[in-house]
């Protein structure tokens, strides 16, 4: 594999005419998409009409005129056709974090005897925080249980009241079977919370096949929101009348500007909002959706499959000399649309890529981290950034003070 | 009275020049900055910065290139100078729903004995259905207290955990006495969470002196940050290492990169933060807060009073052959900065003042609410507001079926 191949496969990349449709800067390859997507071209200018126009001449009407009230759950629709989710049961809005314990506070009380909340050390840590808060405050005999990501389906067993578990690992890409864990989980009368926050719009979910009762992801990576975008949830649709919201605030209430003293829950996944939401940040993700309308997710994934597989052949095919080891599975199956590597010094090589514009990311304590996103990596950034990578461990280039001292990173 | 008297006051008025601040449609009194306060002319550019330059070019890196990790501690000290709070002692995000939910998470066990949440028909709904779900979700004995206003210090008893109220009435405008309610809460060993809402921006509160354990408040009215700019919450600084958060989230870890499975709380305010906050209506908020820099709160809330008077008084003078009734307490000092009275067809009273570019909001049964804003209104938009009433009350010009139709409204 030669960089002129990679050039002939970009050249028949069914998706390549995406890339124009976001603002790439100029020599950057970009590989951290599933950490902060890159700015859609589009957004700029929906942000500007939203702040200058509906906010600054429309004032306070833009709530109804401008469909502001409404927009989160108009985002929810959108997202929902990306993960397989039928109309009305995705809506958009605060965070994951928040969201999460929205979910755990309405299935957790749905199973009145198992008290584990079963997840795994794969798990974001956030989403592990927010079930530590949620089992302290209820202070009712619930238990988070831990384990390693291929002894979660032992660990499903009558105790279990769900499972909470992100589908792709954020640190090695290891993919969850979800509909095997979710049909364990039911077998034993457990519900199931899955965060796609590195699926939706990585990989084809089909969450309605999948089975799932909850799931949560995030839209600042792949669905490229913009930073802090609004997250989204999805409750499947026989169970969403049945949710007593644990964050009950007026966006979620029946009739909310009847302004009742009463908490009286919307029917279906509206009474799931709380507080009013971010309309600018929300706007920028809505814009930031539109190229996603004729994007199939077969034809993503297959890319997604393809630049991980050849990111993977050329880092061990130019760069085996420098111990590098490939983190999560082989099998382009089991992974998601990010490859790992664990890596002596990863710190300092990935800075030194970064000062080589090259971005990626490091996750402690030695993972160098390289998300692809198909609507705007090529192959040949492929190429390009193992070609610098290749450089920077044959030369050392990254055993300098202004790599090697660290500082805080996201 | 007459509208050159009017002339003359803001010729003399010392916030005069304050108004070039703003982005204020031609030929429009906007009397509802209580609801969504106007567009600060300086945030468009900074919101074109923070997407096409900080999120556009330098992506992740604007985490720490451009603060953004920080972006919500930043704003919270900018707003703790509002409030009379400390350093380290406010921080924003998420939404006063939200917010609302940590503070009662965090409060409320800190009471061991009581168990009720004592609260009044005039807060806002949505504090009181976060309450209701907060109850709920706890079964463990939680008893959510409502009573008339006028009732609250006398409903303070050895029963109550926490009082949870709000400074101004959304409705009436009717002030609490923050000061008294808190050392009567404190007397019999209760805490206080204040809702300052309809405060910040508009009337000097002085946090510390009120004694308050925890306070929170939104941005997008007085503070002008924009449609569901995120809110903030006070925490008491000797309270602060106390509060074991509710929804904790890796934005309030000690140590949120270091990706432990554990979560150990930051020290001080920043572990009350939860999930990644949306960073383009953040910075909106931040923008807007530049016009506050040299603002003075005296001479804000003495034009505060000075508008809301002239503006009770007009419409008394002008209007009182119709039945409108003022709402709320007749003294400026018990009172905040926007003014209701009932009136009969209130709906379609207010939907014609609107079609007649003079812009206030109707609440449920009959109330039309005028905001006074001092950073930009004029004595001369209160004349010429009540001089549009009282045609539209003169002529009956309200009785037309565009007016008197029903929709939803904000």
């Amino acid at each position: 594999m030669s960089r002129s191949d990679c050039e002939a496969l970009d050249r028949t990349d069914p998706l390549a005419g995406k890339r124009a449709a976001f603002s790439i800067p100029q020599g950057l390859i970009y590989l951290d998409g599933n950490s902060l997507g890159v700015l859609p071209r589009n957004v700029p200018e929906r942000v500007r009409d939203v702040v200058e126009r509906q906010w600054g001449r429309t004032l306070i009407r833009s709530w109804n005129e401008h469909g502001w009230f409404q927009l989160a759950a108009k985002v929810g629709e959108r997202i929902a056709k990306l993960i397989g989710a039928p109309p009305g049961s995705v809506i958009a809005g605060d965070t994951i974090s928040v969201n999460l314990f929205k979910l755990l506070g309405a299935a957790v009380p749905m199973n009145q005897g198992a008290r584990v909340i079963l997840s795994d050390s794969g798990n974001f840590p956030s989403d592990l925080y927010v079930a530590q808060g949620f089992r302290d405050l209820m202070d009712d005999g619930y238990e988070l249980k831990i384990v390693a990501p291929e002894e979660v389906m032992d660990a499903i067993n009558m105790d279990v009241a769900i499972t909470m578990l992100t589908e792709v690992d954020y640190k090695t890409a290891r993919r969850h079977d979800m509909k095997a864990v979710t049909e364990k989980a039911h077998s034993v009368g457990a519900l199931t919370i899955w965060d796609l926050a590195h699926s939706a719009g990585a990989i084809p979910v089909d969450i309605v096949d999948v089975g799932a009762d909850f799931a949560l992801g995030c839209t600042y990576k792949y669905l490229n929101g913009g930073p802090g975008a609004p997250a989204f949830l999805y409750v499947r649709p026989e169970l969403q009348d049945k949710v007593a919201p644990p964050l009950a605030g007026w966006w979620g209430h029946a009739d909310p500007f009847a302004f009742d003293l009463t908490y009286t829950p919307a029917s279906g996944i509206i009474r799931n909002q709380c507080g009013t939401q971010p309309i600018i940040s929300l706007a920028a993700l809505d814009a930031a959706l539109d190229v996603w309308d004729d994007a199939d997710m077969g034809v993503v994934r297959d890319k997604s499959k393809a630049l991980c597989q050849l990111f993977i052949d050329l880092v061990e095919e130019r760069c085996s000399a420098h111990g590098l080891e490939l983190a999560g599975p082989r099998g382009m199956e089991e992974r998601g649309s990010h490859v790992s590597f664990s890596c002596p010094e990863g710190y300092a090589v990935m800075q030194a890529l970064i000062a080589s514009n090259v971005v990626g990311d490091f996750r402690a304590p030695d993972v160098i981290r390289f998300g692809f996103t198909p609507l705007y990596t090529s192959y040949t950034d492929v190429w390009d950034a193992v070609d610098v990578l290749t450089r920077i461990l044959d030369t050392r280039e990254w055993d300098k003070p202004e790599f090697t001292a660290r500082k805080a990173v996201t």
